[in-house]
Formats: C-alpha cells, structure tokens, sequence
C-alpha cells in the first residue's frame, strides 16, 4: 500500500501520536526507510484511544519496531488542560479560538499547549534512533493552521537539531518534520495520496468514543478534510460539527 | 547554612540526581533563588540510593517543591552500562579509562553514555519550571574530569537555550551550568564552602550500600576530594581505593 520509494532501507524513528497528521509523517517514513515507531502516553485525555491507534496504523504500515512509554512528568507537572482535569477543553468554532493563557510574540498559545512537550518526545526519539543506528526523527508537527503551540514552530526544530548534533555520540541524527509548512488540508491530500490510514486516526482532545467534533483539534481536522474535498472516515459525536 | 546572597527570590528549578555535581548545584540555587528540585529515576542501577540522596539533600537545603519523576523510555531504549543489566559497569582506575563504545571528535564516548540522557532530564525541568514561573534551570553538568559525555558540553547547553528560546511560551527561562567549566576538585572546595551535604550524596555507578570506589564515578569522585584535601565523607567498600 505504501510503495518503496527509495532503495535504500536506513532507518528512521517516526513520533507517532495516532492523530492525522502523524499518521501521514508515518507513511512517508515507512515509503522511505525501516521505520520504528515511538508513542508516548502523558496521561492525557484520550491516551487509551490513542493508543489504539497507534497500535493499528503501525499494523497497516507494517511497522514492526514500536516503542510505547509512559511519561509521568508531563501529568505530574501540569499546566494544561489536557493533562490536568481541572482545565476545560475549550470549545473551538474557528481556528484560533481557544483561550489564550499568554501571548509570546503576538501568537495566542491555547489551554491545550501542554508546556515544552515536544523536548520529552524528541529524547525519546533521539535516544532511540541512537540505538537503533537511525539517520532519521520524523516529527508531524505543522505550523499552518495548527494551535499556536511554540514547539511547533521551524526554529523550535533547527534549533533541536543543534542540540541532537551537539549532544549525541555520532551527531548525525537528523530530525525532520516534512509536514511543517503545509496547510492540513494539503496534508488530508498527501495523506489520501500515500493510503495513509485515516480511518484508524484519532484526534479529538478529549473524547474517546466517537470524536467530539467541536474542540480546536477537531474543527481543524473536519475543515482540513471539507477543504480537501474529502470524507472524513472516523466517527463524530455531533453531526453539526460536519457542516459548521 | 546556605546564605541568602540575593534579596530577590525568583524560582529556580534545580536538577538533583543526589550526586556531588548536583548537590554543589543545588546549593547554588538554594542560595540565589527560592529553589525547587526535581529527580528522575531512570531505571539507573542505584536509583533507590539516589533517590534516598535528593530527599535528604532537599531536606538539608530546605528545598520545599520536590518532583520525583519516572522515566519508562531510557530503560525500555537501553544502550548504557547504567540502564541495561547485560552491559557491566566498567572499573577505572583512572579518567578516561572507561570502555570507548565510539569515537566523537576524539572523545571516546563510555559505555556509562545513556543515549541523549540530559535532555529527558532538561525537558523535564523545563516544563516544570514554564508552570512554576522559574526563571532559570540549573544543571550540575561538568565538562573538564568528567567521563566524556557529549552531553556535558558547553555547546550542547547552548543550543539547548535555543530550543528552550523557541519552545517555551514566555521563551525567558535560561538553563544555567554553573560548574561546567570546574574541574572536580574546585567543585569540592566550592561545596565545602557552600557547606553543601556531601555526607548525602551518591556518586557510584553500581552500588548502593557502599560506593564501589572503582568505577568511573568513584575514581573521579575520590580523586577529587583529595586534590581538594578534604575527606570524602561517604562509606566506600574498598579501602584500596581511597589511597589510589
């Protein structure tokens, strides 16, 4: 399903938290190389659901090498209303409107931003693609029509680049976000392009059974997949979400 | 025991582990800031005794805000003498005599490395101190007389500035390395006049009732105080080893 674009099988380790975006950055890591695949339960909202989708897409990639860990820091510190239950999940009609709880450099940072998260899921990358012997990170993050979380901006990435060069034993690990200046919809179209596996992708902040359909992640998700003239194939718990 | 130097009492988040580095460090921070300590347990052969070491240490400097925090990752990733029981910790009787597992810019990098360790360790303390409004991140990270981990660098602690610069919602909090550039008798001497705990702390790569006196840490440690002229106050299982 997911052709051998390049010959050559060096590996990479691809962050993979079940949701669209990772999904596809998986299927461009598993096109190009031995992929392993490494997702970190923080004991948000929806870690269970996630989980299962991690185990299920890995399954359809054939990605055989997975790495599941439990971070305790990030529910132990705080700080963000998917870590810690006496935060709500705002209600999000438009991308953007979440409530701001500071603004660096005029960009709103969300309730949802869960504080310098993507350092805890680029170590363990990092250090296992050290042990594994891979020439490659894949990260799904993307700036365009994201949250505004700050970890998930080109900078935040060529400077972790630096510190993986600086801080590892061969230096030449290299951590890639492929994803990063596209728009989602552009992402549902890559994604449908390389069969990446929608239908077992979950992405809503804080339901499990079906997805809620109104928190950011979601109406980013329905939009980017309206704007891509595409059908998103996963379940919504409210079907206004569909047309709003 | 440890003076107030400043008036201010900004919050500080200090890194831990209950080794000698940690603690001259943690009296540092104590001294400077209203600190708060965080440790991680990783799995490391003598987690039990370090942890006994950060509680007592805190105690001492009468750091109240404490965070004890797993690791499930750098274990379950393995690599290092230090979290994989089939690699032995090696014995030295002098620095740099550890096992070379690889050859970066010259360094031989020890078979005690643990993969891209410190930045587990920082994302940890960073995203503690983004909740607690810390304005600086201490770590005991020593370059001169240390084992040669790439990640004991001044470089690597830049670039980590840098991601911390664009990864943080405020981007304000500095990682500071106050020992980097000592060598480890100063910091002895440093210790003692900061009257920091050295009777608490637990260097030893391998034991946990007495320290080994024969591994990396040890031999460093040993050497250390008496370059310093002072005696180590911990109980050590080979006499040998004192008059190396």
């Amino acid at each position: 399903m997911v052709s051998n674009a390049t010959s050559k099988r060096s590996r990479a380790v691809v962050l993979l938290s079940g949701g669209m975006d990772s999904c596809v950055c998986a299927a461009l890591a598993a096109r190009d190389h031995q992929a392993a695949a490494v997702h970190v339960s923080y004991g948000q909202r929806t870690e269970q659901r996630e989980r299962r989708s991690f185990e299920s897409i890995c399954d359809r990639l054939e990605i055989r090498d997975r790495l599941l860990v439990r971070n305790a820091a990030l529910g132990a510190i705080g700080g963000s209303a998917l870590t810690d239950p006496g935060i709500a999940v705002p209600e999000s009609h438009a991308f953007g409107a979440g409530a701001p709880v500071s603004i660096s450099a005029g960009v709103p940072v969300p309730v949802t931003y869960v504080p310098f998260r993507n350092a805890h899921f680029l170590a363990v990358a990092v250090s296992w693609a050290e042990v594994l012997g891979a020439e490659k990170v894949y990260i799904g993050a993307v700036e365009p029509d994201s949250s505004g979380y700050p970890d998930c901006r080109p900078e935040y990435y060529r400077a972790f680049n630096e510190v993986v060069k600086a801080g590892t034993k061969g230096g030449t690990i290299r951590v890639v976000t492929p994803l990063i200046a596209m728009h989602k919809a552009e992402i549902v179209t890559l994604g449908l392009e390389l069969s990446a596996p929608f239908d077992l992708t979950w992405s809503c902040y804080q339901r499990e059974d079906r997805a809620c359909g109104v928190c950011d992640s979601c109406v980013l998700r329905l939009r980017a997949f309206r704007e891509a003239g595409a059908e998103d194939p996963i379940p919504y718990a409210e079907a206004a979400a569909r047309s709003s």
